[in-house]
């Protein structure tokens, strides 16, 4: 069932992306190429996958769930392109091809990471995307939180400091809950939004995504150590060799496959309410922590 | 009343971001700092000041408009920061004091850039800047197609592109419209939404907006050419000696002076049906080739 989720989500936002960045046929094509490069073709779109498997509890018409998971990976592609950049990782290799700005130049990649920024919440706020303006404003703010400096943004700022300071473990933890978990939550919480659960009844999904959020990002620095960047496509043993702390360095290896593994445990039971139609959230869950790349 | 409307905003602008980025006192300390640095003390904040006078001219609540004023102005400073990236322009002043790259470095001042933009959409999206969920998703809507690939970053792709092609005077015409005329008619137009004017009735307003901000850009190269780099607070002759085509270049001194006169004289004629409500935005039209920075 994952399986075919996976691939189903990748084609279908592939194809949104597709259909949003047409090339103008103008002096700004190299920027809607250089979004389309990475955008299109890559990526586990476990954000948009989150967004339709938790409006599918509430039978949310797919094709809207998708355009509002299409604009949440607007903004984790936007994120990684600024990411990559010299100033910050510099990282050549992303998703096994070269990063925005090894392709198309540095200038580029910083326009081309802001447009998909815009292009999130252009999305979000069209009435094509929900006729309802209320949902749409609901699912604005959501977004803008968890990416700004209060979200995703703000972690990544505590993770340039990583390289300065050592941070011990409940740092690193509100981090990461920053970094990666914001965004993840997010989708899970938009999912919730579409399907009109209002903020006391969404607990236990945002438990659900609180959980499976910290066990990506500690299989993540699993990953780090003991995968492979041929199946990553990407640079690995990074945050190792930068001196960050990370789960495995605070943690060990034994203890940080034991607390993902309690994690993934404990988001399956914020589910317990739920029957078979959360099987593909649990699915997606298990996958976190036994996945390569 | 122009000198004491722009004095007012500059005041109220900086109390809110004041308030909006008050420094949280952890890790992400320099993050706010450098978003405080970029966003508190300077600028001329007209596009707010033209959302609070436009709505002005429909009695729309002013702590309101000034809201939706800071959300514009947000992003008008976000893409000042990354604008001045050594991968862009590499600025070392603006507004008279360091940019944020040489302040905080540059990795700081890309994420910097990245939250002013985040908190633009939060500010908008928020039911404390207006209780009515669809006119929030038409502001929203409206700023988010302003800046991104159709509007501001397309405009600033356009610029990238000109360092190497020379642009004819209707292509410097178009870069222009998207680089800085699409933000500024995006606040003359939300002004207007807050004012509950539907499209067709704003027709006027644009056209005013419009003129103004081709003005505006004329005004800004002939000031490259003649004005003083202690009064901008920046470098100036940039765009001359990158090899651009400004439109002083293309048109010489005399007819751009003349061509900004035209504009503002066009851009008050769309006022003609206002009584003195419109005084203000007739002001600020007479202000924009007026100004010495």
């Amino acid at each position: 069932m994952l399986h075919d989720a996976l691939s189903q989500i990748a084609a279908d936002v592939d194809a949104e992306f597709d259909r949003l960045l047409a090339l103008p046929g103008d002096a700004r094509d190299p920027l809607y190429a250089a979004m389309r490069h990475a955008a299109i073709g890559g990526g586990k779109r476990l954000r948009p996958l989150l967004v339709t498997a938790t409006a599918a509890l509430f039978h949310v018409d797919r094709d809207v769930a998708l355009r509002v998971g299409t604009a949440v990976e607007a903004i984790h592609v936007y994120s990684l392109i600024h990411d990559d950049l010299p100033c910050m990782d510099d990282d050549d290799m992303r998703r096994g091809k070269p990063t925005v700005h090894r392709a198309f130049g540095e200038a580029t990649a910083v326009l081309a990471g802001d447009s998909l920024h815009a292009l999130a919440f252009e999305i979000l706020a069209s009435s094509r995307t929900h006729t309802d303006p209320f949902i749409r404003s609901e699912l604005i703010a959501t977004l803008a939180l968890a990416s700004g400096p209060d979200g995703m943004a703000g972690g990544q700022m505590m993770d340039l400091e990583a390289e300065k300071k050592s941070f011990d473990l409940p740092t690193v933890t509100r981090l990461q809950a920053l970094k990666t978990g914001a965004l993840i939550a997010a989708s899970v919480e938009m999912g919730a939004i579409l399907g009109h659960i209002p903020p006391e009844g969404r607990a236990h999904l945002k438990g659900y995504a609180r959980d499976i959020g910290l066990a990506f990002q500690i299989a993540d620095d699993i990953l780090d150590v003991e995968g492979d960047p041929e199946l990553a496509g990407k640079a690995l043993q990074k945050d190792a060799d930068a001196g960050k702390g990370t789960f495995v360095s605070l943690m060990g290896l034994d203890r940080a496959k034991q607390q993902a593994a309690m994690l993934v445990a404990q988001a399956n039971e914020h589910l317990a309410s739920y029957g078979s139609e959360a099987d593909l959230l649990r699915a997606i869950a298990n996958y976190i922590t036994e996945r390569d790349r």
